[in-house]
């Protein structure tokens, strides 16, 4: 039977304490840390494993030999984050080695009241919030002007993606740091060359980078960031140019130690990268320990001392999905049928052609296919001038970009009354573990404001379709497809006379007590339990799917609420502009002689990270949660 | 008495049939069109001058010589647009000149149904809208691909600014140009060397442009973008560069024309160059037209031409601004006075010093000004940094860009629980003149789903220094005050008892049939209005004034509105997602017995570009309308 190893702390003090040269034990050390963050993230169920392997040696060095943790509050303060964030399984796994985070939390990642799947300050030792890109060097700009306010000095390393370079914000923020002269400010760039889908040459090439960046005039250097004297060599180079932010480009391999997860081995015909997120199968996890191990023993061989005592763990039950639903290929296969009829549309993706469904559509109709890169406020300008041209483009990026990024983007879009379709994938409080730069909560209320844009959201897999098909084909105007990503069970079957009508939606559940309306594949199921374990109890629900999360049709919405006393919405949203408000809103505009009283149910602190099921209990949004909250509202209510 | 001068239609045909070089017509023409922007500026009340005069030249050149109107489906169809957008009156002028615009609408500029102040597809030959920075690129990419798509040729040529290339997404938006070839594209920065607020050089210095052009794969020259035979030279000298999209960088002079209004005139000593924006006085803009018609008459005379027959036309009336009340004055007032005891305190700015008010604040406190040009995402993510590292930064912009271009950025720190102050000034409908770019609108709706952030709006001065003092130092958490900018009559005064608490507002007048719930001195004195004409006719209003837009004492509401048979609110944003939307749902969720019906008023469409007067009407939104709208709500209520 499979099963996980990791070194232990007392290891990885011995390796600390190896009386050999600085980068001789620099690199023993970050090959340890390799097998507990594959440890982490094997463990843990997800994660971000190529980009992990590509900085640790960087990662490892900046830890080992450079930054000075302030001894006191005037003493120098160096400070390290990155800014890309996913690759943050390398920074827990070298602070985990340092003793700067407890070894217990090893067995915590993307669980919750652990080690959140990107970088939040509330982990000791973390400095900044990323998973955002292209933030980085903005933040340490702050943070060196701050330093010279409260008259104190230090350092500050930002690690970037290369990917992340196709950001607009990281140009825009380089120029003031070279009229400032900031060379406080040391950048060093993880060229791992791979992006989330592929090699960034195919998604976006960075062309000339070395240059770009001493045109910005930053002192810029280039070096093998898995050689640690060149990093050195590289490090005293750029620290040479007095006055003068630096950034170094570190050439690294995407998932490098693991022969067959290193992006040079992937075959020319290869589409997709396979390494850059998600945990390996268990059989492919063993065959990266057992590298990853044999590499750490030769090297502390190499070095004359005694290979690593391991630890062991039993590899985490990984319970088989059953019977469920996904949204995002259902859409996918939808948009291609549709596409094949209306030579209009083109797709625009954000780079991830994989995650946001798009395989087909590209290698059916490349030509009307457009990879924008990690450039979503490029991507929908691009669109704008599509759709002014008379073409009807459909962007896709995770939820929690796309509405946010380029959100002037698409109201000015809008003012240009053209129809664009935006389809965010990823959306809502689920998956957990990722954390709250990826957990879409606020897309609803950065969006429905777009003036003749409709949003919707199925909540299974044939409303998918019926959305994907209403949303190309028959509205007027430009439509918000959200997506959730994970898997679904759903415990309910639309009607088969059901229509997918704007405004109007359809009882999942009969009940005389509440009425509940919400949308969505992850909220509804929950409800419909909460519906069944109500019901036990004496309290009748009608659970109510409304995938309209803007658009309501008052006649509709008149007979849906008539009656009931009790109102509950639940949104898959932040509670502040989901659907509920527009809801509430609306059932007070009836007029109504005695409406129900509203009760919001939703998102209301900043997304938790943890497995799904305990995200949801986290908010009060499952199913038990859900039936105990309806049952007071329902008593008070009465 | 002050009079304004045209150069009519019949004379600028003479113009355009004058048997002289290309060049040189072009030279002639471009000086009677400045004369017709002047014109134009000066009869709208507002408008940008000094970039309309520096980009005269070279958009007279590229209308008459360059650009080829499809004149048949398959025709090659060029395309011609300004990304910076405030710049229009220079294509306006012209359009008018080659007789493509009507020579009426040479009286329309910034008028309803008229000329709208930043270009708008809805206004005959333009192509797309632009107003909000750095689009440009993006959005000609979009036509080219159309193009290859729909098997049509056409060039696109985009104008941009300098201050514009301090944007992140103008950087973001060359790499895929370059990597796909598309030399369709030219891009012309209008280098005049002056943003905003000053010299660019001063705000955020753009360094080695053309070498950083070049480093982006472009073909590059530059140009003096005044002299037309260079002009040709350098486009003629990209245009040899095959494969590549082209870039000239014209270096041009701000206010070209007139020569007090150059910035090369300014004075070393002079903080802000004057005639970025606003119709200059009668006798400046006099001055300027004798200038600027002499100009024209001597280069007329050069090509052995008769002298202008110029029209004319009454100076408009400007009314006496009375007595008014400014929200940003005392704001910036304050924000001084604070930071003088809080030396936390850092301002951030993204070119809008005089708009914003910070003037004051930059001198007494130069250290703790940060000057980040029109760089919004930098700016707020500059902010989170300076918050993790302990200081109060406060962040300026327009509220419509400081909303929506740093979204994600405001999310992000927003997740990292520290305070940053975010101040929108141009808030709301009103001024109608910049068009729909400026109108922020959709402020609320993006920010109120920002966890821990409060959003308010004073309605008065008294009430904007309590704001300020509310936010800078007794606020929690983050927040966002939200600032008219126009000057406003204030037809109420706050009680002197008046306590400004979290949640709760006050009563400005009284009256047993309705209640109406706003906020802010644009709309606030349009329904105090409305509620003396409801009076007369028998319906008495309680106007009641609320400027937490994002939260809600439930005891105060439940008090304010027991009784009422109708809640009205009144949003100075789109109806959705604003105050009104929110106060409704809070209603819903008190569980009154019988509560009051809902109505909402606010914005319902994309706002239009018109006089304040015009624009509020346009939209229902001015006192006689209100009343309206409140009557027959009360009617249908009883």
């Amino acid at each position: 039977m499979t099963e996980l190893v990791y070194v232990p702390a007392a290891e990885l003090e011995r390796i600390r304490n190896l009386q050999v040269g600085a980068v001789e034990r620099a690199a023993i050390f970050a090959s340890a840390c390799r097998i507990n963050a594959l440890y982490m993230i094997g463990k843990a169920g997800s994660g971000h494993l190529g980009t992990t392997f590509s900085s640790m040696d960087i990662v490892a060095w900046l830890h080992l030999e450079e930054l000075r943790q302030a001894d006191g509050p005037d003493a120098p303060l160096d400070r390290y984050f990155s800014s890309k964030g996913h690759d943050v399984p390398a920074l827990y796994s070298v602070l985990i080695g340092l003793g700067r985070l407890p070894f217990e939390s090893i067995d915590t990642l993307r669980r919750i009241n652990g080690l959140p799947g990107h970088p939040d300050i509330s982990t000791p030792n973390m400095v900044a919030n990323t998973g955002s890109l292209g933030m980085g060097i903005s933040k340490a700009k702050g943070f060196v002007l701050a330093n010279k306010l409260q008259g104190r000095t230090g350092e500050v390393y930002v690690l970037t993606g290369d990917g992340e370079l196709q950001e607009g914000q990281f140009w825009e923020s380089l120029g003031s740091a070279a009229n400032h002269g900031l060379e406080e400010i040391t950048v060093i760039v993880d060229h791992n060359k791979v992006q989330s889908d592929t090699l960034v040459e195919r998604v976006s090439s960075l062309g000339d980078l070395v240059g770009k960046l001493k045109a910005f005039g930053w002192a810029v250097a280039r070096c093998d960031g898995h050689d640690l004297n060149d990093l050195k060599r590289a490090l005293a180079s750029v620290r040479a140019e007095k006055g003068k932010p630096k950034i170094i480009v570190a050439d690294t391999i995407k998932g490098r130690g693991v022969s067959f997860a290193e992006h040079t081995a992937m075959a020319p015909t290869d589409r997709l990268y396979k390494f850059h997120s998600g945990a390996p199968a268990p059989d492919v996890h063993e065959k990266m320990a057992v590298e990853l191990v044999a590499t750490a023993n030769r090297l502390l061989r190499e070095s004359g001392a005694t290979e690593l005592a391991l630890g062991h763990a039993p590899f985490p039950e990984r319970p088989a999905a059953g019977d469920v639903q996904r949204m995002v290929p259902v859409y996918a296969k939808k948009l291609v049928e549709i596409a094949a009829q209306d030579t209009r549309i083109v797709a625009l993706d954000g780079d991830l052609v994989f995650d946001t469904g798009l395989l087909e559509f590209e290698e059916r109709f490349t030509d009307r296919f457009l990879e924008c890169g990690i450039a979503e406020q490029d991507m929908v300008s691009q669109a704008s001038g599509l759709a002014l041209a008379g073409m009807l483009p459909v962007c896709h990026s995770f939820a929690c970009f796309l509405s946010t990024r380029p959100n002037e983007q698409i109201y000015n879009q809008a003012t240009e009354k053209t129809k664009v379709i935006y389809v965010g994938s990823l959306a809502g409080l689920l998956p957990g573990g990722p954390g709250h730069s990826h957990q879409s909560v606020r897309d609803i209320a950065t969006l429905a404001s777009v003036p003749g844009m409709v949003l919707i959201q199925p909540s299974c897999e044939s409303e998918a379709a019926m959305a994907t098909e209403y949303v190309l084909t028959k509205a007027r105007g430009s439509a918000y497809l959200r997506l959730v990503s994970i898997p679904c069970k759903i415990p309910y079957t639309l009607p088969e006379d059901y229509e997918f009508v704007e405004g109007r939606g359809v009882a999942l559940t009969e009940g005389d007590d509440v009425v509940l309306i919400g949308y969505g594949p992850v909220m509804l199921p929950q409800a419909v339990e909460a519906a069944a374990l109500l019901k036990a109890r004496g309290i009748g629900v009608k659970v109510v799917n409304l995938p309209w999360l803007n658009r309501i049709d008052s006649e509709w919405l008149r007979q849906t609420v008539a009656g009931y006393k009790v109102l509950v919405t639940l949104d898959d949203h932040y509670v502040w502009g989901g659907q509920g408000e527009y809801l509430l809103s609306q059932v007070s505009r009836l007029g109504l002689a005695s409406p129900p009283r509203g009760v919001l149910l939703g998102v209301r602190e900043i997304p938790a990270c943890g497995t799904n099921e305990e995200v949801l209990r986290y908010h009060g949004l499952d199913a038990a949660s859900i039936a105990d909250t309806i049952a007071s509202a329902a008593g008070a209510g009465r």
